[in-house]
């Protein structure tokens, strides 16, 4: 019989990359989430990817349904939560309840089923605010500098908590700037549209350093973590150990559209956006590792499924 | 016109003293928390203490509903949250909404209301896990060990990333071993039920050190706390800066039962419980607090206490 994966926040872009991940490698793939006006752009996992999907905000009880109809899965990984910094500042409760209270939720199912349920948790280099040095490696301080980075750092904690008096199999991954086709919001997807329309000013100094990880590399990696879930909740980043430019990042982009634009930026940071991250991916390389997808090709997919979404 | 303080979990142990201890201040005391049947043996603060009760959760509509009522309140008292180790491993979710959650919603209600309602959150020496040295100072590194602990640290986290944001007033106390009149539970609860009963004998080693705090020292620093609640989130320690053994307290309060008695230990530790814990007090020194109530007075009133319970 097949083995099942759980994937909470199915509608999102990490979640329907994984479902299709997870059904590549012969998964039967529940999805459990709620779908929301602003995943409206994103391609669902149609027949064929999901074996299940329950509709419905993440609770012990919508995830218990989810056993009873479906059996007890491998491993769960829990991609619902908040996606935006700019959101956990509009909106701190929410935020909190999306990132903090839903992981309680999945935690307290795994130890209600004897921890028999591998969980991964995809959090975010945003726990470590502004880094003191780089590469970033996960030894470094956790000093989150937004809501949003700050609850990502509670979800984790509470992840310790519960794996470390359950005994529950966890693996927390801290990606660092996941892009890729299926996200409608964001850097990539501004630079696109602006690009389009030929005004390509952006907020910020645009120097930020970033580490760029295509989604392709990102759900792989989630793979590997399930192996790796373990009671002492192993902690790996998720990025590809090479830091790029917002300014040359967008350069990347802009060429796609017009052969000579060149991006402008305000020269004001955004609250919570640290200057440099790059990922120190040792420990992910020790998993097995490695990132595969180049910048250069990463951004080609990403501009040409953008087109199509325009077009449409 | 009188000021206002709202106290959440009125229905405890320090809402109840904090009560007391406003009212007698010359405040209107708004009461707000959920009676629960573990709250019974509590004495409520009954008319001329309080100006007002409401009863339930602790939401931000709650308190909006009581600033209908009453007003903005200068301060906000939020006593509610878990208030048990043993309980924590019990019901880890449960008591993560009662201190985690709740902290939420009374941060967002201080948010919405312009950040004019100063904030004190009164946690406790259990964020600080088993500490590396003697008395425990405030720069201590928090490493709880046990999930009462933790969600208490992560309250404090919570606390910490709004005042930051939205430039709320918050001061943090962090208790050491409470005790009083009123406390109907706990070690001198469960010692007095025992020397009653000629039954001395006692969980764990007996040798573990405490910093054991008269509530009517705490409300004082409460009291004090509300001066010093600041957008950079101030912590303090609550307690004695001295120590005293399991087995002193015991033979203690051993004394006012029968003149021989003396307690004897299992020698097994209870999970969550480190050895010894010593708050260094200079900040809360610092903040004008002295701790006036002398152990051997503050025992004496707690058997008294207990005897007429135990007569009703």
């Amino acid at each position: 019989m097949k083995k099942s994966v759980f994937i909470t926040g199915i509608h999102g872009f990490l979640g329907t990359w994984c479902a299709s991940h997870f059904s590549a490698s012969g998964f039967n793939v529940i999805g459990i989430g709620r779908p929301a006006a602003e995943n409206k752009k994103h391609p669902h996992p149609g027949n064929g990817i999901l074996s299940g999907c329950i509709d419905g905000d993440i609770t012990t009880a919508i995830l218990d349904a989810a056993v009873e109809r479906h059996g007890l899965p491998l491993a769960l990984i829990h991609c619902a939560g908040g996606s935006s910094v700019g959101f956990s500042y509009e909106n701190p409760k929410e935020d909190f309840l999306r990132t903090v209270a839903s992981t309680v939720e999945v935690l307290e199912f795994s130890r209600k089923h004897a921890a028999s349920v591998r969980i991964v948790y995809p959090s975010s280099a945003a726990v470590y605010g502004v880094p003191e040095r780089l590469p970033i490696s996960e030894d470094s301080p956790c000093l989150p500098v937004s809501p949003y980075g700050r609850h990502k750092y509670m979800a984790e904690q509470i992840c310790r908590s519960y794996a470390t008096e359950w005994k529950i199999p966890i693996a927390i991954i801290r990606f660092f700037s996941l892009y890729g086709e299926g996200l409608g919001k964001q850097l990539l997807w501004d630079a696109c549209h602006k690009a389009m329309r030929g005004e390509f000013s952006f907020f910020g100094a645009g120097n930020e350093i970033r580490d760029w990880l295509s989604i392709r590399d990102a759900v792989r990696l989630i793979a590997l973590a399930v192996d790796h879930a373990a009671p002492d909740c192993p902690v790996s980043n998720g990025g590809t150990g090479q830091g790029m430019s917002v300014k040359d990042m967008l350069t990347e982009i802009g060429r796609f559209f017009h052969p000579d634009i060149s991006p402008s930026f305000s020269g004001k940071s955004k609250p919570g956006d640290p200057p440099e991250q790059v990922a120190d991916i040792s420990r992910a390389r020790n998993w097995g590792f490695t990132p595969l997808v180049k910048i250069q090709s990463g951004i080609a997919s990403y501009v040409e499924w953008f087109r199509k979404e325009f077009e449409r």
